[in-house]
C-alpha cells in the first residue's frame, strides 16, 4: 500500500457542515491496522429516519444483508463502521459477529437492536474479530461529539489515500438544512454500487420513504455511474440519515415541489463524493469524464459509457498519454448496445476527433495530444441512433494499480 | 512494445502437418512496420470449402463485414491477411480499400472476388494504406509455396511475442486427415471472440455447412472462453479452410458418426490454439486455469468464470502470487448469476480453501501459496445451486501489461 497521496487528491479536506443530531466517536480497536483509527460510530437523535442503497453482489457481506433487513423500520439511532475487514464470506460466523456488534452498540446507547446500522470494509473472508469492536464500545460512547468529519472520514479508509467529504446547504420552504457526507473507496468500485461505502447526513425532517427515494436516484447518477476497477464489492453501502432538527415542515412525499432544492443539493453531494472516490482511484494520475450521446436511449448510453471506462486497453492509452481513439471505438463496439459505425463521433478534449464513423479530415492530433497530458480528460462519443444521453467517470490504469493490489494483502 | 518473449511461451515453434492444397506466401509491404513480414497470402486449391465465426463487437472492421459477405457462398480460393493496420472504424475509405485488395488478390489468382477472404490486424481508424498489398500481390503469387507455416504465423503477429501454430491429425472413416492452424492474439483478447486472427486448414473433404457447424462449438469452448483483459476486437476472426485433397468420402451432415474423430481433433487444435494466445497475454507471467461447477446452467458457470477472470483485482493478486480468494468471491458475486453464498467452495491448486460459505477451519495457507508461485494456476469454484459446468483460460495482470498498452501507438 503506497500511503502517497493521489495526485488527484484535492489541496485538503473541505470545511464540511455540521449536522445538529449527529455525534461521532473513533476509536482503535485494532481490528487489523495498528497506529490509526479503525472503528467509527455515529450516534442520531431520536427520531432519525433513513434510506439506503447497497451492492448488488451475489456474495454481499453479512453487514450487508443484516442493513437491508433493519431499513424498513426506518428509523437509525446509530451506525457503526470497521475498516480492515469486510466480514464477507464468513459463514453464520460472519452474520454472529454482526449481531455481536449490534447487540454491544444498542446496549451501550440503548436504543433498539433494529435502530442501529453496521458497515465493514477491508479484508473479505477474514473471520471479523468483532470482540475488538465490543470492547471498544464503553469508551466509544464517552468520546461521542469529539470526532471531527475528518476523522470519521479517516476511521473508515482502507487503501485510500486521502479521506473524503463534501457538504451542501438546501432550503425546504424557509428553512436552510445542512446535507454532510463522508465517503470512503479507492478500488473494487464499479456500479453496482460504487462507493464501498458512503454516510450522508442530513439535519432536514424527511420521511424514511422520501428519503430512501431521494437516495436512489440520486446514487444511480453518481455513485452508480463511476468505476475503477469494473469490480463491484460484497460490502457497497450509501446510507442516508436525518435528523429532522432543522425544524422543517415535512413534505407530503418524494413528489412535493418544495423538495426541489433539496433533491438538487443531494445530487450534487453524492456527485461529489463519487467523483472523490475516482479522484483516488488506485494509481490513479487522470480523472476522465466520458459523455455517451445518441444512443438508443439513456441506460444504453451509460452502458457504452461504462465499456469505454471499463476498458483496459483505453485506460492505459489515457495513462500513456495516448490519444487512441481507436480503442475508444473498440470499446463502444464491444457494449453491445445499438451504434451507427458510419455515423459515429467522437471528440476528445473538445476537439472533433471522428465525424461519420471516419477520423475528420485534416485531424490534427496536436491539441488532443496536449489534452492527454493534463489531469482531466474529457470523452465525448455520439453513437448516433437515437436520443440516449450518460456521462460515467474514470480513472486511467497505471503500474500504481498493479503495484497496489499485487500485494495489497501480503 | 515489449520484445521479450512471454514467460509461458512453449520453447519453440512446433512441427505442423502440411496440408495438401494450401500454398503461402508473405510479403513485407511496409503496411506499418519495417524490417518484418507484414502481409501472408494463402492460395487453396479449388473446391475449398469454408467456414468463419467473427467478433460480436457492433463496430466491426470493414474485412469483418466484407468475410461476412462472402461466407454464405461456401468457397475459397484465396486468403490474405495483413497485420499493423485493422481497417477498422475507417468509413467508407475502409470498405473501398478492402474491395481493392479482395480484387487485387482475384486478379492475380484467378479465381471469383467472393472466394477471396481477408482480415486485419493492428491499429484501429487509421486509413489502411491498401496501395501497398495490392502492389505486394503479384510478388506474392511468384513465391506462393515458399512460406513455412511458422513464417505465416509471423506475419500476422502484432503485439504477439512467439509465433503461435497447432497441429493434429484425425481419421474420417478409413482416410487420415490433417487440421493445422496459426492463430495471434495477445490483446484486446476477450469473447465475442477470443482470438484476434485464427486460420485452421485441413484436407478433409467437408461441405461449407459442416465446417461452419463444426467451427462453432469448437470455437464456443475455446476461443470464447479465453480473456485476457475482456477487450473485444473489431476485427477478430477464426476461420477454417478444407482443401478435401485427403480423399475421404463427405460426410452426410454435421451429426453424421463418421465425424466423430475429426471433431475431437478440432476442438482440440482450437483449444490449444487458444491456450497459446493465453500464454501470450500481454505483460502475462501466470497461466490461470477457472473452472466454475455448481451453476444453475453451463452458460452461467462461464459467465461466473469470466467474471473471475476479468477481474482486475483477481489478476493482480495471481500476479503478486497471492492466495486473496477473497477477490474471487467477490467476482462471483459481481457475475450476476445464481451462487449460495452459504454453500460455496473453493479450491486452489487441489487445495480445499472454503467449504459451505466460509473458510476452511485449520485453513493452512502454505501449500496454497507454493501454487501461486507455480506458472499454471488452477481454480475451481462450486456455487453449489446446479449442474452448470464451464471452464476459462486467463493471465494474470502485471506491470508489464500497463508497459506494452500506455505506449502500444506511440
Amino acid at each position: 500500500m503506497d500511503p502517497q497521496k493521489s495526485p488527484l487528491a484535492p489541496a485538503s479536506f473541505p470545511p464540511l457542515n455540521d449536522i445538529g443530531g449527529v455525534r461521532f466517536a473513533t476509536a482503535q480497536a485494532g481490528v487489523k491496522y495498528h497506529g490509526r483509527t479503525d472503528v467509527l460510530v455515529a450516534e442520531f437523535a431520536p427520531g432519525t429516519t433513513v434510506g439506503g442503497v447497497f451492492t448488488q453482489s451475489k456474495t454481499a457481506s453479512a453487514p450487508v444483508l443484516k442493513c437491508r433487513e433493519a431499513l424498513p423500520g426506518g428509523v437509525a439511532r446509530a451506525l457503526v463502521v470497521n475498516s480492515g475487514n469486510a466480514n464477507a464470506f464468513t459463514g453464520r460466523r460472519g452474520d454472529q459477529a454482526v449481531e455481536h456488534i449490534l447487540n454491544a452498540v444498542a446496549a451501550t446507547l440503548e436504543c433498539a437492536v433494529g435502530e442501529v446500522f453496521s458497515a465493514s470494509t477491508g479484508v473479505i473472508g477474514e473471520p471479523l474479530p468483532h470482540t475488538l469492536i465490543v470492547d471498544a464500545m464503553a469508551g466509544l460512547k464517552n468520546d461521542l461529539g469529539t470526532a471531527t468529519w475528518e476523522q470519521a472520514a479517516r476511521a473508515i479508509m482502507t487503501t485510500d489515500t486521502y479521506p473524503k467529504g463534501a457538504t451542501q446547504t438546501a432550503r425546504i420552504g424557509d428553512v436552510e438544512v445542512n446535507l454532510t457526507g463522508v465517503v470512503k473507496g479507492s478500488g473494487m468500485i464499479a456500479p453496482d454500487m460504487a462507493t464501498m461505502l458512503g454516510f450522508i447526513f442530513t439535519d432536514a425532517a424527511l420521511p424514511a420513504d422520501v428519503l430512501q427515494a431521494l437516495l436512489e436516484p440520486a446514487s444511480e447518477r453518481s455513485f452508480n455511474c463511476i468505476t475503477v476497477d469494473s469490480d463491484t464489492s460484497t460490502s457497497d453501502t450509501v446510507m442516508i440519515f436525518a435528523t429532522a432538527t432543522a425544524g422543517n415542515d415535512r413534505p407530503q412525499g418524494v413528489d412535493d415541489p418544495v423538495l426541489a432544492d433539496f433533491k438538487r443539493a443531494l445530487n450534487a453531494l453524492a456527485l461529489d463524493l463519487a467523483h472523490q472516490v475516482v479522484r483516488d482511484g488506485e494509481g490513479a494520475t487522470k480523472f476522465i469524464a466520458i459523455t455517451v450521446s445518441g444512443a438508443e436511449h439513456d441506460l444504453a448510453a451509460k452502458r457504452i459509457g461504462l465499456s469505454i471506462a471499463n476498458s483496459p486497453l483505453v485506460k492505459t492509452a489515457i495513462s500513456g498519454e495516448d490519444a487512441n481513439w481507436g480503442r475508444i471505438v473498440m470499446a463502444v463496439g464491444k457494449a453491445g448496445e445499438a451504434a451507427d459505425r458510419d455515423k459515429m463521433g467522437m471528440r476528445i478534449g473538445g476537439v472533433q476527433v471522428t465525424r461519420d464513423g471516419m477520423r475528420v479530415d485534416g485531424y490534427d492530433e496536436a491539441p488532443v495530444a496536449r489534452h492527454m497530458q493534463g489531469q482531466d480528460i474529457v470523452i465525448e462519443v455520439d453513437v448516433a441512433v437515437g436520443p440516449g444521453r450518460a456521462t460515467v467517470w474514470t480513472c486511467d490504469l497505471t503500474h500504481g494499480y498493479i503495484a497496489i493490489n499485487a500485494d495489497y494483502r501480503s
